[in-house]
């Protein structure tokens, strides 16, 4: 089914952005250049193939600033595309549209880029039972449209936050004195929704965490941390399919497929969110 | 002189990031296994090479969680370092600076990332007289941040926003019926301390914008949109140092100089912000 | 481990509530009748015996007012009390301890009442595997602080929000024409790191649950939803340990005993939250 | 006539209750069960008996997540109803509705429960002369609200915050060093449309209060806090008409009788707002 | 006793103005000519006589910027002052202070503008009895501060908002079909502490009235729209201290005394904050 | 062309305005004396010869009361009118109308007063080359609103903030430790979109700038602050046009034809937003 955030969350970060670049003033070269009374027709057009993400950004952003414009939604987030492919038309004041350009492009450029690295990703593994994931690498303030565009480009969603699920890290279980008694704790303090996942950086590691399982205080998942090749396949073999097991760190187009291959369940890849370039979208005015 | 943001402009971004990442229960994994009065030490490392920029986000991060931290600066924005330097120490209640800590990184890693992207390009034109500058497709909600990390990579900043500067572009001298007559447009609109640009597709608009420097309504800012080396020296011969030259599209890293040796001005470039790679900080936890 | 809230998600709802109780003109009463330099010791007192929580958003409502405030906190949220006891001493200045008085009163008043109540209920029970769960069913705007208030008195929490966790109820069973089909949908989507939790409304739709066991989509909790005695019986002999169990509906105190020994593992409450009254908490000066 | 609140004054409230239900990826339940062009109807209808309050914030609530919705609204605020009354019914996009019902019906259900709290004291007192008004005890961020639910249940509101009206406490006669004091500081401040209040806790004290009408400074309202029944008679006998005369502490709905009995004017009510149970209100899905 | 607003309520607004003076770059000026750790002492200093307002302003504003500020305060709001004298004098750093001079100056200036004129209308009504009143004809988003300000000046502060008070204007007196109606429902209306006001145009409209003394049901105040001299004394005449009468309309500095001599117990003047002229204060530099 | 804000620009600032008015309990005269659903019409007239500014705030004010209300513009920003002109007419619900009224009365009266008087001294110097400008000494949270009114009367916008132009003033001089220093800091540090200009109090202070032109790094704008007459043709004859002059300090409407006529290009004037008295502009209920 189609992927939706409610526009009651994605309509203040796009108010901001707006708010961002019209900033005292507004725009000065649409009120200079524009009558106030004219109107334009125009096509976001994609520059490069692609996955879209972002067309809700691109309907509140024009309607933020002309509530009356008409926006034509030709693609919905999630689909494929290629260069050249039309995935709007808007008509609306042309001083509203212009000053909402640039937002909208740049909010549905960068979030059409996450959607298109994520699919390579997905495609690099396709028919492996890997999943790839997302981090919380994120951009400050876009974190909820950066995970919507991971969902978009075929990835699942790692931890929204530091408050949905528990994540042992190393510092946590330098302070607990040990992965088991990390473990313990994060066990004892988890309502029963709310799951639990331990990063382990060696195979030692990983066995103290299953000998939990049998004290009935395993996590659910367990993040194996830059393993090797080898040590990825020892440990889908000792856990057995008994607990999730996610893959992180070194991860990149050339490495993922590899990592797959072991039987993991999960990449995890911050490059999905903290390095992807931008896809290309232009606009194009239109004979009206 | 080292260049600042004011605290004002960037703690509440920085405050919101956090409450972005902290959501409705914070961090639930330190509440569980960090007792709640265990402080430690870390230090902020780079694990490649880069430039610095975003270090006053990592202090108002801590600080904002808890603000009896101290926070050692050993780097400032601006500064060149080599890969395992320690940018800063911090001493914090553990709690606080793990919860701090993954919005830190995001901030410094990403504005380090565009500091260290424009800084090869400020170096590919080492030697001629064109300076590297940015755009306005930034990260929506970051603009300032990145405007000063590209400054902090030796790059000049374009206009802002949409209302400190005008810059006529092909949608409204479509609306105007000519360059000329929107730039009269936008000459007349300007009040004395603002500053008008126009973006021009071809030498014969190039012309008409010299003809109306004898008319005492010339831009002060001419942008050569994807101009070919050949045209970006015509234009530069035809100019003469009359106004000052932009070249833009089209510019990476290998293209970069070739386009500085026509003579232009200036040269912006959208990578710098909308797809500059993360640059890789972490956090070392020290012995305290 | 002691519980704690960040400060800054806390501090925002307690400048609300000051913001809302000041007005526009602030405290006309001081204004009119303590000087401006007037300082005063207080005892913040129980008039009831209880379990606090809030004491948190004491010291923010005070320090809000008079940031030089000495706030000397004698109980930690989560102990229990008897009427008499003193909770907290403040020294400050006269007039912003008396504008910081009421919302200060107000909200650990209210949270110390959700806590006292719900260790109620986790008395009731114990000595059974239950545990005592809270709901969405909070007040706007203060759902942290409440939920923090239930673990405060010894419960667990539920879902934070809509987002953290899949709870299919019976509105989303119709939409998708049965249960199996809801879960199997709900299944597809959850990530890695989110639980799924399905309401049922007898016994034949928890067989229809307990059948997706070996398909590999099971949901992971099950909500028995005003089930009788005899049939939570059924349902927990029947699921044997595969699933958690959570009995919800005619929930009080004169029945949840008997619920807990059917021997379900969550029981949850909306009255924790929506019904709880206040405990009396008053402010004492003393001589200073 | 019929009491409203400003939509300006209801909306944020009802946004930000919305906010922290939709968390940062909002409805996960509704966006893998239910189809995004789904639609559907439902009506909100009381299970208990009682008084309405909030119509409004269901309908803020429903539009803000769905504006095309229909709100159908069966009975107005401050309304009677019974069991199984229907109060609105509602047809609106599937998940936007589904996401906001959790919020509309903590805000009506809350909200009725203090109106019909409020008409049990009402009709309490009936046939005396006596007003029942709430106090400042009302719930951080929701005080507009539950004053209007007060009034919608027939009572009357007392101080809207610490700016509109002076009352004067113990706290403030200490300082002041006497009731006459600190009336007199009061009066001396008021302008001409503020009232002053004073709180006395005994028939002497009320005597100091009586001797300032001669002097041109009495206060409108005097608070007989704690007072037996017998000094309350005494106090309206003294006072003869003179002064507004407030009765204070040790309410509930086993003395207000009595206490109304006495001649008072007004009773206020702290467990109006701060301790009222919520009105069980729910939704039933119709056939569309 | 020293009137003061809580810091709580005057910093959104100083933070908010200078947000709006820092823009998206900072002070631009001050980082390009300033070093960064440069530090300067500066007075502010009165250029003219006048009666200072927004001390606090200035305080919060520099440490806003700067919170190592060190703000010696010489005069508090209230006091009067002649050209040349120090108000304070600030010791800061010095980019921080620079960027924090305009906000300050502009918030002290205006609002010890408002305090001046007010003082003006004061000493002209000397030795009547009447009070001189402000109006809600104030400057949007500053109220509290310039209502603060009349009461710095010697005036009183009638109505905060349209929530604190009662007051039947001649639009609401049409609606009910006469002024007896109109102040019957708002009597009705008005709970115990809020005070009703009506705006007569006539000496039968103040008949109507006054005869609803007898009934029990009269208003606290009766404001005389551009009354007559001889109007206004036959009111005062009539009413005979039964009511508070206001004098609203044609009011300025020829006139006031004359209208106070008429026996008038207030009179509101629109001009104290909408058309008060700045009152001129600089900031000198000294040798630190 | 029509000049226009952005809605978005507005918006937030009229809601603010509302907001503060409202206050927690809205509008209880309304309340009281209005049936809920009452409508008026009503014509916001002039009472006194202007020039038009802030009729957007008029519609957006009435809008955010009642979306359904209907604003008929009879006159757009920046026309001048005679007393009795009708500005707008309003169809709405009287309760939200009669809420909105002082809000949008205050706004437009303001905005208005600004335009009349800068009209006042743009024709003051009609003939002369001179512009009239505005500065920064404009009301915090209003300077898009004041600046754009400015520019309805005919004046031109001075810097919007800190942030999008260099003024060095003497302070920045002090520090620099000379006009020539600073001027040489600020064009180094100004990008090729960003204006410099200095402030020199004496002719040998601009000849110090003058010095810059053959360096190439002259300023584009210099203030002639408080010169004579005398001194200030001299300014103008020696700078023959190379740079803009601006003259302030001193300028009233008997001075500002006086210093036009030296030749200076722009001439600011603090007054037009810091002392400009309010446009009595009213409203007139109509038969509807």
């Amino acid at each position: 089914m189609m992927r939706t955030l409610p526009d009651l969350v994605v309509e203040p970060i796009v108010r901001l952005a707006l708010a961002e670049d019209l900033g005292r003033a507004g725009d000065v070269t649409a009120a200079a250049c524009i009558p106030a009374e004219a109107r334009m027709t125009a096509a976001f057009a994609a520059r490069r193939p692609g996955v879209l993400a972002g067309m809700q950004c691109v309907r509140l952003a024009v309607l933020a600033m002309d509530p009356q414009a008409r926006v034509d939604v030709r693609l919905d987030d999630g689909a494929a595309f290629e260069a050249g492919a039309v995935l709007a038309v808007v008509e609306a004041n042309a001083r509203a549209f212009l000053s909402a350009e640039r937002t909208a492009l740049n909010l549905i450029g960068r979030l059409s880029g996450v959607a298109t690295l994520t699919r390579a990703y997905v495609q690099a593994v396709a028919g492996t039972g890997a999943r790839i994931a997302d981090t919380r690498k994120t951009t400050p303030g876009l974190r909820a449209l950066e995970k919507h565009a991971v969902a978009c480009g075929g990835g699942v969603n790692h931890r929204f936050g530091l408050d949905d699920a528990i994540l042992i890290k190393d510092n946590h279980v330098a302070v607990c004195g040990g992965v088991a008694e990390a473990v313990r704790r994060a066990r004892a303090f988890a309502p029963h929704l709310m799951k639990v996942e331990v990063e382990v950086d060696g195979l030692d590691q990983l066995d103290a965490v299953l000998a939990l399982i049998d004290q009935g205080c395993a996590p659910e998942v367990v993040m194996l941390d830059n393993f090797s090749l080898t040590d990825l396949r020892a440990a889908v073999s000792r856990v057995a399919g008994r607990l999730v097991l996610e893959a992180s760190g070194g991860v990149d187009l050339t490495t993922v497929r590899g990592i797959a291959e072991t039987g993991v369940d999960v990449i995890s890849v911050g490059a999905l969110t903290h390095s992807a370039p931008v896809l290309d979208i232009g606009l194009d005015a239109l004979e009206s």
